[in-house]
């Protein structure tokens, strides 16, 4: 064993070679792939997975690809296009898929036959999508969700990796991490956390069938805590983005990304006692935050809004910046501050809840970083990283 | 006790009220404060102090800062200019330190009467500051030092804490954090963190020293993972600043981060067995990790070779862009690849070998991000955060 490892307890479970062993059943039984949605970020994750159908034997190398049926300003139907083309013309133009990808507007008949699915839609649609699914997949398959947008609710976040297991009696991992689309559509690096509940043999599946050159994926034993990272780093990047638009400068930006990702860790430890430490460590964790809160359209508009000393609402900005789309990190902020409220933590998480404050105006923006008795609340959790 | 504290196992040791208790003891030793540095930091660090002593009972008032005399183009001396407009005139213009600052240019009167040593100047200093030092100073006299510019030797790093314990023989702190002088000097919000060896009292005495409503410091249990921490993100800037100059995009630049932050862990684990993973969560490491890859002239300079390819040297650029002073982060990254080079370990830790290796001409600065068999490496000690 190495040094490095060995100091750092070489994990039983290190999962991010693409080259594992493959054993003789999957080699006999090839996995058939497919991914349930096609927008941006749907049409990019299906060109890495065709990539590596094609090189992998493990896998059969069609990839079939669930449209949600459009009509194009030409006239002609978007899964036609995209068969046609080999490109989604719509969502991600300009780059080809694969030669291997199948787009199919027919639900049911897109999953049929698949033992792999990977749910990539806006999280409002995957109720839906459920119920239309159950019964309709095979009984062996296994489920990855690569959909961000959970929703938190009153008795706790509605996990969509719980609704599909819940839904359709399958296993269901999460891949999560900095992944701008059109970054990963142009093949920059980049790295991804898969989050899994027990089975390694699984996950090892999926660090495979993501994995390229410029896309590291690895494993973590935990769902829940890769889940909520992609969820509650929203939250951060609207104080981040208050924090650009007071032009309070990069200490104080820093600061507040930092106390952002503790508070995420306690969130997700207080909900599920599971939730590891590490994780936050991951691509999952540290770095989407640094994405998310760099770039991102939570942290613009939030700059926006507080640039204009909150005068400003976000639903008037949103609708200005936006073009009609809503921004997650205001709702799940709201639903944060509920679940905290609801259970008597608010004192003991002043920055998602000064975060909310200010969104609905109950704060001026520049209380993200006052002077006042508030701030030092910040140190209330502070330190508790300390000590596992 | 509260439920999140409980959920993040509630230190023993939260050290991070300004409030704490004042034990007899110390109402009725009053504790004498110098500072030895008077640059940009130094001064800032002065103004901090000088308010908390002024108003903390078990404090002596005066605070006494050691300037390195220098004559002012205007003939004056500038600890008397000092001294007489109460501003750091050369140094940190514009902002008052407080009535209660005392300059003197007279290193042994500055210390003579002080059980509270503040260490803030260059590094390459300090080796002739410990000696002048010796004998000089009160044998109850505790320090802190503030220097994040340790070297690092083929033996390992050579810790400023350790120097100044094993010179003069007696107890050092470390305060390292996302602290860029002239933002503090604003008094705009910003975190540190204190690292400690076992006196929780004297870690506590320090946090209330530094600690105010817009510079919120708190202590952790580890002297070297904190310093570490100050060192080897300056290498992680410059793979930032690489990331930047080839225009890579926030992906990329957040992975980058992430795995750099992830082998300062590593490293510092390896060195010594002591350092704590959840200091890296700490202001010290993260927050400070983001900021000197937002802004920072490491970062800056590392840009602006990747711009150009690799085809102008750092010694040029930074002739050219930082007026004579010398990057921090290259030096750094030779003596860390020493280190690894020595014990085997280059492969181990791609991200600081590739660095130096940029650096120094034999990779371009593509080799950062490559898609080749070097990206792979990357993903060596991948996954190792998850399993303490």
């Amino acid at each position: 064993m190495s040094p490095a490892m060995k100091a750092e307890n070489q994990p039983q479970e290190e999962l991010t070679s693409p080259e594992n062993t493959i054993s003789n059943d999957e080699l006999h039984q090839k996995s058939k792939v497919t991914v349930v949605g096609s927008g941006n970020w749907g049409s990019v994750a299906t060109k890495l997975i065709a990539s590596n159908t094609l090189k992998l034997t493990s896998f059969h190398d069609e990839v079939r690809m669930w449209v949600f049926e459009e009509t194009l300003p030409s006239g002609e139907k978007l899964s036609e296009v995209i068969n046609k083309t080999n490109e989604n013309v719509k969502y991600l133009p300009g780059i080809k898929l694969g030669k291997n990808v199948v787009a199919d507007p027919d639900l049911e008949n897109a999953v049929r036959d698949a033992n792999m699915l990977v749910f990539v839609t806006p999280h409002q649609f995957m109720e839906g999508i459920c119920r239309k699914l159950v019964g309709k997949i095979r009984e062996d398959a296994e489920a990855i969700s690569l959909i961000k947008g959970m929703e938190v609710k009153m008795e706790g976040p509605c996990m969509i990796s719980t609704l599909i297991t819940e839904q359709l009696g399958i296993n269901c991992c999460v891949l999560m991490g900095a992944n701008i689309a059109h970054e990963i559509a142009q093949e920059k690096f980049s790295e991804a956390t898969v989050g899994y509940r027990t089975n390694r043999g699984i996950a090892e599946k999926w660090v495979r069938l993501f994995y390229t050159p410029y896309f590291i994926v690895s494993a973590v034993q935990d769902v829940e805590g890769v889940e909520l990272c992609g969820t509650l780093k929203n939250v951060v990047a609207i104080g981040a983005g208050f924090v650009d638009g007071l032009e309070m400068g990069n200490n104080t930006k820093a600061a507040i990304m930092r106390i952002g990702l503790r508070e995420m860790k306690a969130f997700s430890k207080l909900l599920f006692s599971s939730v590891k430490d590490s994780t936050f460590f991951e691509s999952c964790g540290v770095a989407d935050l640094i994405t998310t809160c760099l770039g991102g359209r939570n942290r613009k508009v939030a700059e926006a809004f507080a640039k204009n000393g909150g005068k400003r609402s976000f639903d008037v900005l949103e609708a200005e910046m936006l073009q009609g789309q809503k921004l997650q990190g205001v709702s799940t902020a709201r639903e944060v501050y509920e679940v905290l409220s609801h259970r008597g933590w608010l004192e003991l998480f002043p920055l998602f809840t000064t975060v909310h404050e200010i969104c609905i105006g109950h704060l001026p923006p520049t209380a993200i970083v006052e002077h006042s008795e508030r701030a030092p609340k910040f140190s209330l959790v502070e330190g508790s990283a300390q000590y596992y």
